[in-house]
């Protein structure tokens, strides 16, 4: 079985890493000095030239790219193809716009780290994280349960299934807004010379606020429409707090509390 | 040296086991339940009753009866006594708004749980952590080196000392509206069924939702004015990505994200 990672950086390289882990040979594509050092440390077995002699393509590229690299390669007949975008609905419209000779499958793997890039990437990146696989009733079955056998062996803890459009809505939520709320968190002035004013609150909230703004606004907006609902969501939740402050309202106050604290009780029950 | 703990719960109940292991002998004043199970467990040497007769007296009470407590209680001449209350203007102000036979010194120690109560606490719950030491111009600093030298060998590993004022425009940010801000997340309808959908940043994000709204009402309260201030500021940044997201300015959005990336990177230089 032929396997081909394109796009090796720290998602992509950590594929690498853990198919070869996993005992499979990959091969890779990327810029030419990230392939000789994933050849060179053994993470790919050979620099693809021909991408029509896979049977299976990870495609690990930016969204933008993914979907032009989907689009506008050769792929062999029946080749299993799959990307591991943030965003589903996007990639899937653009495969599905016209016949294809491969079988597409959506994957979306549930873990990353603050810092991108090949040198970032490990073999242990995915060991217990959930994957995400979109489907329709367009999809191979047999694709799925392909790439599911290589998930499991790759580490992958736990896989769900969904639409694309199910994911996208989960994604804007779980994912896409808690890094808008990170990236604008940080922007108080109040921000400065908070070391020893913290325990980790300040932390956890800010951990993420340094996205890369290119592939992020890919992202963000291939998911307006959710993002733009949870924001607007989050807003006015959050517009109740600033509200029984100025009017000096403690038992709302203390009710808009004692509600979040039942919902979080609620949804650590779903753990 | 005779010291006493008032309030044996996460916090107070941490402190009595962290001084027992630094070889202090302390004395405990909780609940009549709460104090067996501590002299049980050895925490504290013994219960309460004569107040007037502790050399350094730590009040881990919620901030009211914080409050009441250091007002009412007749303690021994020049008594170093010294709150852990997450807010600390109005335990200053209360403190001197009459003279006092007694040494006060505002603290707050910088850790926490999701936890609460005795049966949580941890005599290892302070290793490494930061205590903040707020002072004025009638602060007595023989108090203050005195404290120092007990936070130190309970395992504290940072001092910042400070105003009450600048505390608490500190701790606004990088406490309360972290609170606030977390207990709204997990508010969207989109939370259910949010197991497989998140590698982490929804975790973090909502961590610390589930705060106990009576004690976490009054620490607001206390602190109206700058926590307004915090949430106005967040409002107004997050309400510009709404509106990027909106009028479908993907230019605009992506300089957000990088105004965000980089004063995250800035702050980050200050570790």
């Amino acid at each position: 079985m032929k396997i081909l990672v394109a796009g090796l950086g720290l998602m992509g390289g950590s594929m690498a890493k853990s198919l070869k882990r996993a005992g499979y040979s990959v091969d890779g594509f990327d810029r030419r000095e990230v392939l000789s050092l994933a050849v060179k440390e053994g993470a790919i077995a050979a620099v693809a030239e021909d991408f029509s002699v896979y049977d299976i393509v990870f495609v690990a590229l930016p969204p933008e790219a993914a979907i032009r690299f989907i689009d506008e390669t050769r792929f062999a007949q029946n080749a299993v193809v799959a990307d591991i975008c943030g965003v589903k609905g996007e990639v899937e419209s653009a495969v599905y716009a016209k016949p294809r000779n491969f079988r597409y499958v959506g994957c979306h793997p549930m873990t990353g780290k603050e810092v991108s890039g090949y040198r970032n990437s490990a073999e242990d990146l995915f060991d217990g994280a959930s994957m995400i696989v979109t489907e329709n009733e367009k999809t191979d079955e047999d694709a799925v349960r392909l790439l599911e056998d290589i998930f499991v062996k790759m580490g992958f803890g736990l896989i769900r299934h969904c639409t694309a459009q199910y994911h996208d809505k989960k994604i804007a939520y779980t994912s896409q807004l808690a890094h808008v709320v990170s990236n604008a968190y940080v922007k108080s002035r109040t921000a400065d010379g908070y070391v020893g004013f913290t325990g980790g609150s300040f932390q956890d909230m800010t951990r993420i606020a340094g996205v890369d703004e290119k592939v992020w606004t890919q992202l963000y907006f291939y998911n307006r429409e959710n993002l733009a609902e949870e924001l607007e969501t989050l807003l006015f939740e959050l517009g109740k707090y600033a509200d029984a402050l100025r009017r000096g309202d403690r038992e709302a106050f203390a009710a808009l509390l004692k509600e979040g604290r039942e919902r979080k009780e609620k949804l650590d029950r779903e753990k």
